[in-house]
């Protein structure tokens, strides 16, 4: 077993709500490295032999299993960029948490882009877990841009739940999906930025098998003076159905843009897409504080609601 | 009175609604000159000396009155291009009924491109009617290019009811409004395309002052291989709340996109968006076709009903 130091402990219990163990399949990226893996009979993780990343294979025996392979970057001025490619075959059932929390102490940009693939075979059942977190006294920025790109067989349901929980200063998402026939996708999308942080989301759902269906909910609270810009596209290109929903709350002087853009090229595509951008409900806040709650008190419990 | 023959007639029925007579205010522009026009007490149309369009002053006594400005193109190859403004005092109350009908009988392609702006006094209260039509036998395109920008002082209300009815090949729709405090907008835009026509429609709502509200309902069907793309855009900068709403019903093989963007710069701006994209309500067919109807008509029913 991989001794931790205090710092990876504590991001770890940030990023990886389950509890990381090193047992089962497993794979802790440290700085660039791998600290520790380990296999288990259904699933088998390799390392890249032609560039940073492993390579996640998940037999169709696999039932109710976790893979847990966090992220931890604590160098001060590192860049990190990881590939992750999971195949996943026809009848699995597997959850990955995933997430990467950034430690910067020091004066320079610590950063990690994270290129995640997922091959979901026919049938197979899959739940991807990902938070992102920044912290440290430095005054180096900290910025996450993940890449996710999903690749669904018909029959093949996919959820991808994603939190950016705090202390991320820049972040790029990108996250693209293909879908087979009668293939289901759920994304939860949650998203906080503060001080002066920028966020951008874009995602594109493409609806290719009929009978395939996309729920995408999205919802972030912009504080300070940051900003937030979202453009999820949902593309209908077969019999199909897909609902879109953004909720955004701004304090401060923050500032939110949602830009969906929803596209039936099929007879038979409905999609349909809901955006709301406002402040805290005024209402909630005065039966809180009307319980003896201080206005920061009441505005974190409603926040702490909206996000979970 | 100015004798108008029978194409021109048609084609008025088409797009003026209310009937145009030569009495009042008004302005009937055919291939690219003004035919006719009137002046009333208190509504004065001035022909542009820089340019081909006309000044129309309104002034702020001005109860209930209509001012109808409808164009007609019939000369096939026409590229017409005209530059309407509208100067409302404070305090007017009026209705505009423009409109633009091409007929064309030939080969070449005849074109519109109406540019209209309106300043809108403190308190005015302006409700603009726009209906766009083509017809004619000929192989040469309809197209007609609309740009509308709308300046509203405070307490100004603005009303934009714009239907595109048939006929038309090509559009692209630029529409820019600028609100001042406690300003009030509604839009209403119903738009239907058919064959292999396309249709784009651009609209940038920034809401400057405080109070100012805006409903944007736009409502279109697409059929044959028709295109549409919708691109609303509301961006409060100020204590402001909008509700933009774009619904579609798209048949045989046509396509459409809708891209709203709603931005919040302002901790009171409000902005709700919602779009569905779908086809025909199947419920509805059956039981129209029950009745009797054959399906064609119990279409031209429902699609009748979704655009009034």
């Amino acid at each position: 077993m991989a001794l931790l130091d205090k710092i990876t402990e504590k991001i770890l219990q940030q990023i990886d709500g389950s509890g990381f163990q090193q047992k089962g399949a497993y794979n802790l990226r440290h700085n660039g490295v791998a600290l520790c893996h380990g296999d288990s009979e259904h699933i088998k993780i390799k390392k890249k032999e032609d560039k940073p990343g492993i390579d996640i294979y998940i037999d169709g025996n696999t039932r109710g299993e976790q893979v847990h392979i966090p992220v931890v970057v604590d160098a001060s001025g590192m860049k990190d960029e990881v590939y992750n490619d999971f195949y996943i075959d026809a009848g699995a059932d597997v959850t990955i948490i995933a997430g990467c929390g950034i430690h910067n102490s020091g004066c320079n940009e610590s950063r990690h882009d994270g290129i995640h693939s997922f091959h979901v075979g026919k049938g197979a059942n899959v739940r991807y877990e990902e938070k992102h977190y920044g912290e440290g006294e430095g005054t180096g920025a900290r910025v996450l841009n993940p890449v996710t790109k999903i690749y669904m067989k018909e029959d093949a349901v996919f959820t991808l739940d994603t939190v950016q929980i705090k202390g991320v200063d820049s972040t790029v998402r990108e996250t693209e999906v293909e879908m087979g026939a009668n293939s289901k996708l759920f994304v939860i999308e949650k998203l906080m930025t503060h001080d002066s942080q920028n966020a951008e989301s874009n995602m594109e759902i493409q609806m290719n098998g009929d009978g395939s269906s996309a729920q995408i909910i999205s919802r972030s609270v912009a504080k300070g003076q940051s900003r937030q810009v979202f453009h999820p596209k949902a593309v209908g290109n077969a019999k199909c159905h897909a609902h879109v929903q953004c909720d955004s709350i701004i304090m401060d002087h923050a500032e939110v843009a949602s830009i969906p853009e929803i596209n039936a090229r099929h007879l038979d595509a409905a999609i349909i897409h809901e955006a709301a951008i406002g402040r805290i409900n005024d209402e909630q806040l005065v039966k809180l504080r009307t319980l003896g709650m201080t206005a920061e008190e009441a505005e974190g419990i409603i926040i702490d609601n909206f996000l979970n």
